[in-house]
């Protein structure tokens, strides 16, 4: 370990060690001038190693599980007390911000740190997943997805984009697929989950406010669609003879739009989009897009779907193209613990003295980890301001002022669930 | 030369044989399964060899010029005579078709050897020009541009989605970049320029034509459109928080499509569209679209591309958007030599003999090497029925039927221009 990086680690605030440790991990990265790290790659080593370091240095011990997810843990054994698991995530989707995920496991071993000296009634762990974004392999949540037990064999078979399935990815990382179940948590062994993580929406900035408690996280589920027409030569085929799989997807595209915005709290996003064979010269034969939708409750999400897929039918009938959608991803709304709710308000009302009554409370349209763990343990979210809501874009932000706040808040509600 | 192919070879008709050669070089190919075989690529390299070898085999001499168009030539020698030019291209679009381009430089082989024996009062070329498509650096008719003289020093500079420039790829080919110039043929050396192609739409077969003569070949302009908006998170950001590139290029491409739909004569096409970050959970930052426009007349093609640039000021101001476009491509509408139309026509009526009267006319929304050729030699084109129309597709087709009309068609032009 580099001496001169401890010694100025070490006389920072916690807030000011989070932020500069944001910037070191921003630097290790699959891609040149941005932020991409995948599940599985070198990145995801680098990272643990370094993470796994802090970890200790804040007096916890280190174990990576069967899935590749980082775990500390202090106070007493496993085995010997349950765990209270602060927490988060250090993947990345591609051309990421700094603080997404990571601000939360910086965070939570800062409270660790804080806290260790102090008697609880339970172990801490902080367990940082991988992969929450599903950038790899199309699937989210796949480590915490892992950690609840819930891993589908079927996942095995997904392929990233140089064709690599996960099974080859696992054993290329060097974990063994036939070991995953190891990853597994215990719902005895715990005593709950709990999340810092930045808002990735404009309200708390909006409403000049530092923290919020999550109420709830957002369903979502998540489609790729092909749509294929005919490839033809662009100056010599007629409008009536063609049948362009581009125009097609983007009248889907706008349709998405149309349909989600007529609708209450349901988004969707086409964020994907590729065209075959792509030359100027020639009229797309294929389409592939994708479509990620989330709504605050299941049903609103499903019905919208339904409405999304009347639409395509009737585009792809009127240009003449077939199409056809595979479900890559689905999570049903996860209600947050209202015990775990309770003691987040109370952390955030200690360290936000001017504000009067409840603290503010937001249910996340963003998935998180909390979405697969909450299967094994009741889970409790914190949100922290996100300047003009920008995420998943290296122009993401927090404020050092907010991430101390966060930290104490978090702190705070951690003794508070000791005391519950 | 492999025995048994050209014992084969020599006893098919011509027109089998260009059908068996138009499967052969098919195989040729950069990509398994499909057709693409660009300019400058070791694909190239062979298919010269290739073609070659089957020229010096009807009678030619052959050399490759300072473009790496191949080149042969019957009758009397350079300086001696000057030369009729039969050809096409060898280099496809991806995922091609097999007989765009090719099957016309094989057929003016196959003229060339049912001529050989006759005297002429002019040489016989036939020239397969690389590249027509410009599928590699986005720039089409750089050979023919090169043969007539009309090199521009700024494409060197072009890359290739490697990031190679036409200079690196000039020499990695084992040419020399400062003898361009070498390439371009004298006026005075050339009687004219004939090139038999599918036809590449559907009015011949509709019509139940085998051959038509055309008229004109359609002017274009190409662009690369670029639209920047903002990634964010797709689930956070509210519909009116976002700056969505995706959207903005789905309302372009369609509005490309009924802005052209309203005009006679008028075809665009968005034939490539990528999408960054694009990952399935982020709004998309950014679009890079191509615009592919024909006319029969350049004016009214550069008033529809104002029209266009209107459409997309208003869809990228409306969705907080920006935008810029690059003309990537230009060429003025060619109007084919009146001559050889003539002696097209009478070669059509010659061997088509139930048809009363005129041979149909065409003009050509497709881009031909004639375009750029046009500045040095009068051109004349041969239309050959394409079924369905479908063309710069795997599916693209001609009948060995309505090929051995156009050989008979094409070398009746022949004769017909020596007597003229």
């Amino acid at each position: 370990m580099d001496r001169t990086r401890v010694t100025r680690a070490s006389v920072m605030t916690p807030a000011e060690r989070v932020m500069a440790r944001c910037d070191e991990l921003a630097r290790i990265s699959s891609t040149e001038g941005g932020i991409e790290r995948v599940y599985l790659s070198p990145e995801h080593a680098r990272v643990n190693r370094l993470v796994a370091e802090w970890m200790r240095e804040a007096g916890m011990t280190t174990r990576q599980d069967a899935a590749g997810n980082l775990i500390g843990r202090a106070g007493p054994a496993a085995g010997e007390a349950p765990a209270l698991v602060l927490g988060s995530h250090l993947d990345t989707v591609p051309d990421a911000g700094r603080y997404d995920g990571i601000a939360g496991v910086l965070m939570a071993i800062e409270v660790v740190r804080a806290l260790r000296a102090e008697a609880l009634p339970f172990a801490l762990e902080v367990v940082a997943f991988w992969d929450e974004e599903g950038t790899r392999f199309g699937r989210a949540l796949l480590g915490s997805s892992a950690a609840a037990g819930a891993w589908d064999p079927g996942w095995w078979e997904l392929t990233d984009a140089a064709g690599t399935t996960l099974r080859e990815a696992f054993l290329d990382f060097g974990l063994d697929p036939g070991r995953i179940g190891d990853a597994a948590r215990r719902p005895g062994d715990l005593v709950g989950y709990l999340e810092a993580h930045i808002e990735q929406g404009p309200e708390l900035d909006e409403g000049d406010e530092p923290l919020a408690v999550v109420s709830s996280i957002a369903s979502a589920r998540r489609f790729r669609l092909d749509i294929a027409g005919e490839a033809r030569h662009a100056g010599g085929t007629p409008y009536d003879r063609r049948r362009d799989a581009l125009l097609g997807a983007a009248e889907i595209a706008l349709a998405v739009e149309r349909v989600c915005r007529a609708e209450h709290h349901i988004v969707g996003t086409v964020g994907e989009l590729q065209i075959h064979p792509g030359a100027i010269n020639v009229v797309p034969g294929d389409a592939h897009l994708s479509l990620d939708l989330r709504g605050e409750f299941d049903g609103d999400r499903d019905r919208v779907w339904r409405v999304i897929q009347n639409e395509v039918a009737a585009v792809t009938a009127r240009r003449g193209l077939t199409w056809s959608a595979r479900e890559v991803h689905e999570a049903s709304a996860v209600f947050c613990d209202p015990l775990l709710q309770g003691v987040v308000g109370e952390g955030i009302r200690s360290v936000v003295p001017d504000r009067a009554g409840e603290a503010p409370t937001l249910f996340s349209r963003a998935g998180h980890d909390g979405m697969a763990f909450a299967s094994v343990t009741g889970v409790g979210m914190l949100f922290l301001r996100n300047p003009d809501g920008i995420s998943h874009h290296p122009d993401e932000a927090v404020s050092g002022a907010d991430v101390d706040l966060g930290i104490r808040a978090l702190a705070a509600a951690v003794r508070a669930r000791a005391v519950a």
